[in-house]
């Protein structure tokens, strides 16, 4: 097994799904992958802090039908637009051609929004805010890839209606803070880019993509949040009667995340030895392998089973490996896997009372004692995921590099002054083989010349090459 | 407001989904309807406890794509039959004709098993056991109604692998177990029906359908089991190596549960005041109601504040009710919802350091000591899911009526004779607008005559007329 992270990542990438058992590809439909129970976990762990951190700030969860209406469909024409060559169409059910075609969602908009049109009546029934966890389907034409680009994507996707412009823009900002919250489990660090106009979510007033640096220094976008202003909810005929008695159109945010977090993690922290998980999702987080010499066997598998019930019972997830292999092939499946903490129990360390561990993110060893097992465990636990995203952080930042000249650019993110214009955008993507990800949404200071035309502007962008 | 449950079940059925919240049937497509917050959070409750029971017998969850080739879901015969006339059909991605029609899943045998046959190759994988929770669909002809028959269908499903046919016996026997365990939580009654052969599952070798009999005498398949034999896993070709090298032929066996779960809870439970919620699966176990009289707001407040907190900080899901509404108007909208116990707390309650209660199954009220009122909550919770199981179960074999004769049947489950023919099983149902539950799937003493033929039988069916 040759896995080089770092020479070739993306066949890196493909040999760590398949040992790592996160997914499998062999479905007879190209793209449309089936979640094996390992990565089925780590999504599910993923699912469960965005589901927290909704609830707490006030989203109802709901789940709406995957099938939408043609008719629905069309109402938003930039929407449909965006669509159009990417959309799986259901025509006939049982023996009979539909009447109207189905389409298989590609996202909610417009399944939820005739629904908001009824549920949106007067300013006491705002803000609304629902979330859903469900598939979306887009019939990708380019080279798949699990996690990253799939044909069925695990989603999560937040939709909100204000009053106001005003409130509509402090909604962002919640889903900031929100993506913070939830990228301090998954230790994935991203930058925030106000896409271009020709790229932001079709109907949208402004998107921002949520872009992570992978090892390869291209950005992958794991995530959008997009203001809307009333752009659906005029089609969709969504208002309210505010306290005056005027009936006026809503204005709306989405905010979505895809299984590409499972991708991006893969991406971040893996190394030559396989994955390495973050502990908050971690399907285990501990694996403990006895360190048995001839007639101990006993002794020490009894310890490593109080061990493991001292951690469960604080709420770690942990698997005591008890097989007969040796303990060198366990610790190598286990690091295969990504299992951030290993812990190596012994006569010796029984004596000294004492287990050893060994962190998978970078390779330290040491001892925890026995009396002070769980808080030892849960202390490093947090240590390692404290310090997996500190260093995946200093990595992200470390990729960008400005520069002020389209010569011999590095495979880095690339950061340049560009004077705005779509003219001089196209003409950057389109004779360098590179994506615009857009200006910085955090507005950054710049002097300096547009790369393209030469003009002096204030205005920086960001670019990578494509995923 | 006409709520009559036992003049009306069918509009009261109606009437009750929609004034608690629990579904909107508006949506563009007829029964595809939207999960609503508060019946999506009692789902989602149902499914947690399905999970655990899942995990806890060495089930893996997965997840499979929505879409089947329709080349794969054509390998087994009869199950093709049997879905031919229901299934959605995918035939275009974006503008392009597909090579492959793709079928929307109904249920996932044929997802599953190409898969399988790649992951089976020795005995030593085996027992294999997957889960998944999922949206199936079905082309329903017939009149949708909520949670009951709807064209888009939350569902669970399991899927498991065995060397022998007595082991896959032996899983039956298992998901029994689970099936009791998951019931005790959502407080429904069932009986085990052995189907017809003309009504077991498309390809099975038997089918155990799980019967909840509604408040109208008919009786609602809430789930099944079933046993395939090898008749899967020969189409698939899921073969394992034994011990002395042969190669043999899996037998397999499904579990599912549907939302129709949901469905049952409204039945069985609901009153003429509107729902009735187990606790176990209730958004909110307990709503607290401050009774305020001039003067003493704050202080009623206060403590209906610290009652929250303290029922919150034991794990119950408590709403504290403060809203500018008269206590009885909120009586009457939470026992809509169906909260399992509703405390009223006021100035005299306060100094008599209790809290009112009143429950929602039977309307018994009491008090609380406040220096208990966790473990007080915590009991009466209890007391209340532990009631209204035994009072279901009661109800359920209650229903039952044996006959002898087929003049002036009651409007009940029927238990009579039958010689097992299916000359004499079609007649039955074909002349009498009845349909054939099965055969007792757990054997019960009979002496009689067949109900059709008069021959002399000991064989026992049940029937009772269509959902």
């Amino acid at each position: 097994m040759h896995m080089e992270k770092e020479a070739n990542f993306n066949e890196w990438y493909n040999d760590i799904v398949e040992k790592a058992g996160l997914s499998d590809k062999r479905y007879p439909i190209k793209g449309m992958n089936v979640w094996t129970p390992y990565g089925w976990k780590i999504m599910r762990h993923a699912d469960e802090f965005i589901r927290k951190e909704l609830d707490s700030t006030g989203h109802d969860e709901v789940c709406f039908p995957l099938l939408i209406p043609e008719t629905e469909f069309k109402k938003e024409k930039e929407h449909i637009k965006g669509f159009d060559s990417e959309v799986y169409w259901v025509t006939h059910a049982g023996l009979n051609e539909l009447d109207v075609r189905l389409v298989v969602r590609p996202t909610s908009e417009t399944a939820m929004y005739p629904m908001f049109s009824l549920w949106v009546r007067s300013h006491t029934d705002l803000p609304l805010k629902v979330y859903q966890i469900v598939n979306t389907f887009r019939y990708e034409t380019k080279q798949t890839r699990s996690f990253i680009r799939v044909r069925e994507i695990h989603f999560f996707e937040s939709h909100t209606c204000h009053s106001t412009e005003e409130d509509a823009q402090k909604q962002v900002e919640e889903d900031l803070e929100i993506l913070e919250n939830i990228m301090k489990k998954l230790c994935i660090p991203y930058s925030l880019h106000t896409r271009t106009e020709w790229d932001k979510f079709p109907g949208a007033y402004y998107t921002v993509g949520l872009d992570t640096a992978m090892p390869n220094g291209r950005m992958l976008q794991i995530g959008s949040i997009h203001h809307y202003r009333t752009n659906f909810s005029i089609p969709y005929n969504i208002t309210y009667e505010d306290a005056d008695g005027e009936h006026k159109h809503v204005h709306q945010t989405t905010y979505g995340m895809s299984e590409r977090l499972v991708g991006a993690m893969i991406g971040v922290h893996g190394d030559d030895k396989g994955l390495v998980l973050p502990p908050p999702v971690a399907p285990f987080q501990i694996v403990i392998v006895p360190i048995i010499s001839k007639g101990n066997a006993d002794a020490v598998l009894d310890a490593a089973r109080k061990i493991t019930n001292a951690l469960e019972n604080a709420g770690i997830r942990v698997k005591l490996d008890d097989c007969d292999e040796r303990p060198g092939s366990k610790f190598y499946d286990w690091e295969i896997k990504g299992v951030p903490l290993r812990l190596e129990l012994g006569m010796r360390d029984i004596d000294n009372n004492v287990v050893t561990f060994a962190r998978r993110d970078n390779g330290e060893k040491g001892t925890i004692s026995l009396s002070d097992i769980s808080s030892g465990a849960e202390l490093l636990l947090e240590t390692i995921r404290n310090d997996m995203y500190n260093r995946a952080w200093k990595k992200q930042k470390e990729c960008a590099v400005t520069i002020d000249s389209l010569k011999d650019v590095p495979e880095n993110t690339l950061r340049f002054g560009w004077c705005g214009s779509e003219e001089c955008g196209h003409r950057f993507e389109d004779e360098n083989d590179l994506k615009l990800l857009g200006t910085p949404y955090v507005k950054e200071e710049f002097k300096g010349k547009c790369i393209v035309c030469g003009k002096p502007t204030d205005k920086v962008a960001y670019a990578s090459r494509s995923i």
